[in-house]
C-alpha cells in the first residue's frame, strides 16, 4: 500500500486527497487540543469508519473511567483499578444536504479535496468541491479549533457554495453520547477496559438552538457535561432528542455562487472543575458567550496565541524545509497538548487519541517539560503542579511498596495513583523519581525561581529523596557502595535489575537537589524552611545519611571496556543475535517474545545509561562519553520512540557530527512520516519534544548542568542556519547559528549572563546583540 | 482458641470429639485417596458448614477446568487457559433417620465421638454415640475407604445399633453433582475460577439401587462419570432424582441392641481414560462388580495393599512416638496421593484439598519421588512417566520462551502446559526442568534400570539439558565462564536473579546427566541410540558445547565470606530487619508486601543454594558445606514447607546434630500439629517427603552422588533406634540403627554393595545380615 505523505510547506500539514486508509492516522496528524479539550481529526459531516479505520475522538484531560482490574494472579500493591481516558459525547458532527441530497464523501465525486493544518494559526481547515450523484456540484470549507483562548471552547466553521445550483441547504447538528473506547484496537495488550458505554446520560435536552448534555461515568462516578449552539442564518425545522443522541436540523437557501455560511460552538467541562451541578449552566453560559463572539472572534484570538507561542517556541531552520515542517508539527503537538491547569499533566499521547489510556509517564518530565522551561516557563510550571497536586498519592504509594518515608511517583496515572498493572514494566520503574525531581530542579535552575522552590519544588525534591535513600544500602560486597537492587530504568527490555546505572546516578542527584534544595530556602526563607522541616519530620541524621549516599554511590563498571554497563548483569546477557529473529518480529519483540526471552539479551530497547550521561554529562569526561556512546551505539535497538532524539544530541555534543544529524533526522519527522506505524494511536509526545531538544541541547549545545547556562553552537552542514529563544531567569534571547558564527540577541529588560564555548557573555539591554565566531 | 491436637498414637490420628472450628481441617487430616480418587473427610450424613469451616470434596487425579485468564496486562506467552483441579459429584453422603428423627450432630447430644485415621489399614472408621432430641439412644460406625486395589472404588459401611429403642432407620443416599469450587477461599490471589457449576449433566439416572452420573466440564471438554450403588437389607421408600441431585432411601427395622449395616460403594471415571462414551457403561460393570464383592472385601484388599507399603517405606522409631506417628502420618498421604497411571503426576496437596489448584510442580521431583525411588521404584517410574508423558508440551513451551531446541517444562500444571500466571514466581522457575532430570537420574542410579533409560530417560535428560545449554551464554565480563541470567531459583523472594547458585549447579548436572545417559545407551543399545540421535536431530557440536558448558559453569562466589550467594545480587541486598514487620504480618510478606520489597531484602524463603548443595554435597569439603550452612541459616526465614526439612539433612551431615533434630522435629509434624496454618487447604506433600529424607538421607545419612550407594548413619540421642528399607538395584535391604551399631539385613535374593562408613559392604543371601559399629 502507498504509503501517506504530506507535500512540504513550512507552516503547514496537507492532507491532498482523500484515502480511507489513511484516515486513521489523518485523524491522529489533524487532532486538536488546548491541553484541556482534545478532538480527533474526524470529518464534520461524519463517515462510517470501522474500528480499524477510524475513531471519533473527544477527550477531556484529567477525566477518566475506571474498571476493576484483574489479574491472573494477584500480589499486594498491585492497582485495583484503573485509569482510562474516557471517549466523551462527540458533538462536532453535521450533516449537510444539498436539495435532498447528503453531502457524502462516499457519494458522488470529489471534485478537489485538501486539508491543512495551519500551524501558525492553529486551526484545521479542509476544502472539497464535490459532485453529487445528481450533478449539483458544491464548495465546502471546514473550519476548525480548539479554543487556546477560552479552554472550554471547541469551534466550527462551515461555509457551502452552489456551484452550478441554486437551492436549499439542510445542516443538521448532532450530539451523539453513546460512545464507546476502542480499547482493544489501541490498547490492544490491555484487558480490562472500558468496553462498551461507560457514561450514563444524566441529562440531554434541547434549548433553542443549544445542545446541552450531562452524564456520569460508571465507575468513576465523574461527571461531564457539554454542548453545542449554531450560529446560522437558517431556521429550525426539526429537533430530535433521544436517549443519548440528537440533533437539530436548519434549512438555508443558497444562491448559485454564494456561500452560506453555518457555525458552530462546542464547550466541554467536568466536576473535576467545579461543584457538580454548576457544570451544566456553565456549558449554557460558556456557550451563549461563543455565540455571540462567533467564530471569527475565536479564529483572530487563536492566531494571537499562536504568534505568541512561535514567538519564543519556533525554530528557524534555512537549508531542509523537510526538518523545518517535521519540527513544528512536533512542536505545535505539544504545545497544544500538555494540561495548563495545574491539576492535569500531558499523555503520553497528548489528546490526540487513546493510546497508553492517555496516561501521564516519565516523558513529561524528561522530554516535554525542558522545552517548555526555556520556552514558556509558566506552562512548565503548570506541569510541575500537577506532580505537586498528587504529592499525596506518591506518599501514599511509598507507604505501599515499604517505605515509611517520602514519596513515589506512579509511573503512570492520570488521576495521581498508580495504574501500572504489570509491575516489571511498571512500578519497578523507581525513576520517575528522579526524573520528576530533574524536572523540578531544572525548572529552578533556568527560571530562578525562588518562590516556587520555597513553595513546592523543595518538599517534593525532599520527599522523593527519602524514598532513594530507604531503597537501597551500603553493600558490603560492594566496598560498602550503596546499591539499588530490583529496579527497572528506562529501557525496558532489561526488567527489574541490579544497579541500573541511569537510576542510581538520577537517584544520587535526586538526593543532591534535595540537599541543595533545603540550604538554599534556609538561606532565603527560614522561617518557610523551618515549617518544612517540621511537617515532614526531617532529622539530621537523614541529611547525614544523605550526604554518605551521595559520596558513595554504586555505579557498574566494566574495567575491560571502561564503560558503565547498563546494570550489573547487562554486560553476562546474551550476545543479541537479530538474524535469528524473522524480520516482521524485529520491531515488535514484547508482542512476539516472552518477557524473559527479551531480559535475557545484551541489548537496549533505548536510551538508558545514555540518558543519564547525556543529562549529567558534567561529571563524564569526553573519552568517557565517546566510550560509552560507542558501545550502547552497539547494543541499543531503538524500538522506542524515546530514544533516537537522545542519541542524537549526545553524538553532537561528543562531535559525531553526521550521526548527529541522521538521528535528528529520525526525530523530527518521525510521526509525520509515521515511522512506528501506530501514530493512528497518537501522538509520540516524547520524541516529538526530543526534535526542539535535539537542535537546543543537540546541535547548540545548550547546557545548564553546571548551574549556569552554557552554549556549544553547531552549524549541521546541511544547514545554511538555523535560529530559536530561550527563556533564562527572565531574560529571553534569540540565538541564531549561521556559517561561522553565532548571535545572541537579548529580547527584553532582563540582562543575561552565559557562556558560548567556554567564553563569559553578558547581554544588558533590549535589543543588544553579541556575536560570536564558531 | 484452643488448637486442635491428636492423641499420640503409633499407627493412628484420632479426632476425640467433634469441634465444629476443627473440622475444615481434619477434613484434610481425614482425606483419603489412591492417587486417581481423593476425597475429603467429611461427614457421610451431611453436616452444613459455611464455606470458612469445611469443604466438600471430591476429586479426579488430572481432571480439570479450564477458564479465560484475564490479565492487567498480558504478554506473550503468558497462559491463556487456566487448569484447576474440578471439584465433582459428591456421592458420600447417605443421612440417617432413626425412628423418623434425622441423625444429626447439631442436634441431640453427642455422647461418644471418635473418628479416627487407621494408618496401617488404609480406611477411617468414625463411632459415635448420640442420644436423639426424643431420647433415642443410637450407636453409630462409620468406614470409608478409598481403594488402593481398584482404582475407579470407594466404598463406605454404616452400621447402626439402637441402644434404648427398636424401630426403623431410613438410608438416603445421595448424589449432589451441583458442585462448586471454594476458589477465593483456598486459593485467594487466584482470579480466574472456576467460580460456580462447572460441571454440565449430560446424564443422571437411578437404576435399581444404582445411581449414576455423567457430565461434562463447561470450557475444557472433559467429561466424567460416577455413581454409587448400595448393599442393604432394606427396602427402597423412595427415589427422586431431579436434575443434577437426586437421592434413594431405604428401611429397615432395626432391633434394640442389634446391628443394622448398610454399604455403599461408589466409583469415578473419566474420558481421560476410555472413549467417552464407555464411562458412564464402565461406571455400572464397575459398581455391580463392587456390589458382589461388598465392603468387607475391599477392606481386606486394601490392608493386603498397606502391608505392601508399610514392609517397605515404614520408618519404625524406638523412643519418639510422637515423631513416630508424625512421620507414618506423613507417609500415608504422600503413598495414597501419588499418581500411578503414568498420566497423572502429584500434586503439592495431592487429592486433599483444591489449594494451588490441584497443580503438580516441583515438590514431586525433588521432595517426594526420592521416597518413591528408594521404597516402590515402580511407583516412581509411572510418576517419571508423566513427565515422559508430556514432554511434546514441553518441546512446544520451550519454543514459546525463545529456545528453538529442547523441552522446558511447565512451573506448574495439570495437563502438561504451562498454567502459572505470574511469571516471576512461575515459568521464571527453569530450575523444574533440572529437578525433573535429577529425578529421572536419581530412579535410574537407584533401581539401575537401563531399559527405562533407553526407552524414555535418555530423551528426557537430553531435551531438558538443550534448554540449559540455549538460556545462557559465556560471558566475557565473567572470565568467560557460563552465566544464566533471568531466573528464579527455588527460593521465591528473590525472582528474576542471574545467576541462581542453585539454578546454574543444577543445570550443569542436568547437562552431565544428559552425556552420561547418551554414552550409556550407546553401549547398551546403539540402534536405540542411533534412533534417538537421528529423532533430536542431536548433532556433535552440541555435545562439544555442553562439555564447554560443564567444565565452565559460573557460581557466584563472595571471597570475603568464602561462601556462595544465592545468585550475584543476593549480597547487596537490604538486611533483613524482621522487627520492622509487624509481627503479624511476618509469615504472609506477600500478602502484606509488594513483591519489590520483598526482592529486596537479603533473605530466603527457603532452602535454596543449600538445597543444590545438599543434592550435590559430593562437590563441596565439609567445611564448605559448615561455611554456606551457617551463613544461610541466618538469612532464611523458612517461610516455605519445603525448607527445614533440607536444612535438618544438611545439619546432619555436617554434625550439627541438635539443629538437624530440632528441624526434623518440626517437619515431621508440620502438618499433624498445622504449624503452618493452613492444613485445611490441603496437605504439604513435599515436607511430609522430606520428613522421610529427613531420617533416610539426615541421619542415616543415605547418598547415591558418588555413582554409589554411601551410608553414613547416626543416631538421635533422644533415640533408643530406628529401622528402615531401602530398595537398590533390585535389592531390598533393611536398616536398623541402635546405640553403637547398624546393622544390614538383606531382605530379598539380590546380592548388594554398599559403603557404609566408607567401608565396603556386600550382602549376598537373603536374610544376610551384617553389623557394623558407629
Amino acid at each position: 500500500m502507498e504509503k501517506n505523505t504530506y507535500p512540504v510547506e513550512e507552516w503547514k500539514v496537507t492532507e491532498e486527497k482523500f484515502v480511507k486508509d489513511w484516515n486513521y492516522r489523518n485523524e491522529t496528524t489533524f487532532a486538536l487540543s488546548n491541553g484541556y479539550i482534545g478532538t480527533r481529526g474526524t470529518f464534520d459531516e461524519g463517515y462510517p469508519f470501522t474500528v480499524d479505520e477510524g475513531l471519533e475522538g473527544n477527550f477531556i484531560n484529567g477525566f477518566y473511567e475506571s474498571e476493576h482490574i484483574r489479574y491472573g494472579e494477584w500480589n499486594f500493591g498491585f492497582p485495583e483499578t484503573s485509569q482510562s481516558l474516557l471517549n466523551l459525547p462527540n458533538l462536532k458532527k453535521t450533516t449537510i444536504e444539498v436539495n435532498g441530497e447528503m453531502f457524502d464523501l462516499k457519494a458522488g465525486e470529489i471534485v478537489e479535496y485538501s486539508r491543512s493544518l495551519l500551524m501558525n494559526e492553529g486551526i484545521v481547515v479542509r476544502n472539497v468541491v464535490w459532485k453529487s450523484p445528481k450533478g449539483k456540484e458544491v464548495k465546502a470549507t471546514f473550519k476548525r479549533l480548539v479554543s487556546l483562548a477560552d479552554k472550554n471552547i471547541m469551534a466550527i466553521q462551515i461555509k457551502i457554495t452552489p456551484i452550478n445550483f441554486e437551492g436549499t441547504v439542510k445542516f443538521s447538528s448532532y450530539v451523539e453520547a453513546g460512545v464507546e473506547n476502542h480499547t482493544r484496537k489501541t490498547n490492544p495488550l490491555v484487558d480490562y477496559g472500558p468496553f462498551g458505554k461507560h457514561l450514563v446520560v444524566e441529562e440531554l435536552k434541547s434549548d433553542e438552538d443549544y445542545i446541552l448534555y450531562q452524564g456520569e461515568t460508571k465507575n468513576s462516578k465523574l461527571s461531564m457535561a457539554c454542548g453545542s449552539v449554531v450560529v446560522t442564518d437558517g431556521h429550525m425545522t426539526e429537533c430530535v432528542i433521544g436517549e443519548e443522541d440528537g440533533h437539530t436540523s436548519y434549512e438555508v437557501y443558497a444562491e448559485e455562487g454564494k456561500e452560506v455560511t453555518f457555525e458552530k460552538m462546542i464547550a466541554y467541562t467536568s466536576e473535576l472543575d467545579m461543584p457538580k451541578e454548576e457544570i451544566l449552566p456553565f456549558i449554557r453560559a460558556k456557550l451563549s458567550e461563543a455565540k455571540v463572539l462567533g467564530y471569527d472572534k475565536y479564529e483572530a484570538l487563536q492566531k494571537e496565541k499562536m504568534d505568541e507561542f512561535w514567538s519564543k517556541a519556533d525554530i528557524k531552520i534555512e537549508g531542509d524545509e523537510e526538518l523545518q515542517q517535521g519540527i513544528r508539527f512536533n512542536l505545535f503537538h505539544i504545545m497544544q497538548s500538555a494540561g495548563r491547569d495545574g491539576r492535569t499533566g500531558m499523555g503520553a499521547k497528548g489528546l490526540s487519541g487513546e493510546g497508553y489510556e492517555g496516561h501521564y509517564f516519565w516523558d513529561t518530565e524528561m522530554y516535554v517539560l525542558p522545552v517548555f522551561v526555556y520556552t514558556d516557563s509558566e506552562l512548565a510550571k503548570q506541569l510541575l503542579n500537577y506532580r505537586y497536586d498528587t504529592l499525596d498519592d506518591a506518599r501514599d504509594r511509598a507507604k505501599v511498596l515499604g517505605h515509611m518515608k517520602g514519596a513515589l511517583y506512579p509511573w503512570r496515572t492520570i488521576n495521581g495513583k498508580e495504574a501500572s498493572t504489570y509491575f516489571p514494566l511498571g512500578t519497578a520503574q523507581y525513576h520517575i523519581n528522579a526524573d520528576i525531581a530533574y524536572a523540578f530542579k531544572l525548572y529552578l535552575d533556568i527560571t530562578g525561581d525562588d518562590q516556587y522552590l520555597i513553595d513546592r519544588a523543595a518538599e517534593v525534591l525532599v520527599e522523593t529523596a527519602r524514598v532513594w535513600a530507604d531503597v537501597g544500602c551500603f553493600a558490603e560486597c560492594k566496598d560498602n557502595k550503596y546499591c539499588i537492587c530490583s529496579v527497572t530504568g528506562p529501557d525496558e527490555y532489561n526488567a527489574i535489575v541490579d544497579n541500573n546505572f541511569y537510576t542510581n546516578l538520577m537517584a544520587r542527584e535526586n538526593i543532591r537537589s534535595a540537599m541543595w534544595a533545603l540550604d538554599r530556602m534556609k538561606s532565603l526563607d527560614e522561617d518557610a524552611y523551618n515549617k518544612l522541616v517540621e511537617k515532614l519530620e526531617l532529622e539530621d541524621e537523614e541529611l547525614e545519611y544523605w550526604e554518605r549516599i551521595i559520596n558513595n554511590m554504586y555505579f557498574p563498571f566494566d574495567e575491560k571496556l571502561q564503560i558503565y554497563p547498563q546494570d550489573d548483569g547487562f554486560m553476562m546477557r546474551k550476545p543479541w543475535d537479530e538474524s535469528k529473529i524473522p524480520e516482521e518480529k524485529r520491531h515488535l519483540l514484547y508482542e512476539n517474545y516472552h518477557p524473559l526471552f527479551v531480559y535475557r539479551q545484551k541489548m537496549s530497547k533505548q536510551a538508558d545509561a545514555i540518558l543519564g550521561m547525556l543529562l549529567h554529562s558534567n561529571f563524564f569526561t569526553e573519552e568517557e562519553l565517546k566510550r560509552n556512546y560507542d558501545f550502547y551505539q552497539t547494543v541499543t535497538l531503538h524500538h522506542s520512540s524515546l530514544s533516537t532524539c537522545i542519541f542524537g544530541i549526545l553524538a553532537s555534543q561528543i562531535g559525531y557530527d553526521e550521526e548527529a544529524y541522521k538521528y535528528f533526522s529520525q526525530s523530527a519527522r518521525m510521526d509525520l512520516d509515521d515511522m512506528h506505524d501506530n501514530f493512528y494511536a497518537g501522538i509520540h509526545a516524547a520524541n516529538m519534544a526530543g526534535t526542539w531538544q535535539g537542535i537546543v541541547f543537540g546541535f547548540a549545545g545548550v547546557r545548564s548542568n553546571t548551574g549556569e547556562l552554557t552554549i556549544h553552537p553547531k552549524l549541521p552542514e546541511q544547514w545554511k542556519s538555523y535560529e530559536f529563544c530561550v527563556e533564562y531567569h527572565g531574560s529571553d534571547m534569540r540565538i541564531k547559528i549561521e556559517q561561522g558564527k553565532v548571535t545572541y540577541k537579548l529580547l527584553n529588560q532582563v540582562p543575561i549572563t552565559f557562556k558560548s564555548n567556554h567564553e563569559p557573555i553578558t547581554l544588558n539591554k533590549e535589543g543588544e546583540e553579541y556575536v560570536q565566531e564558531i
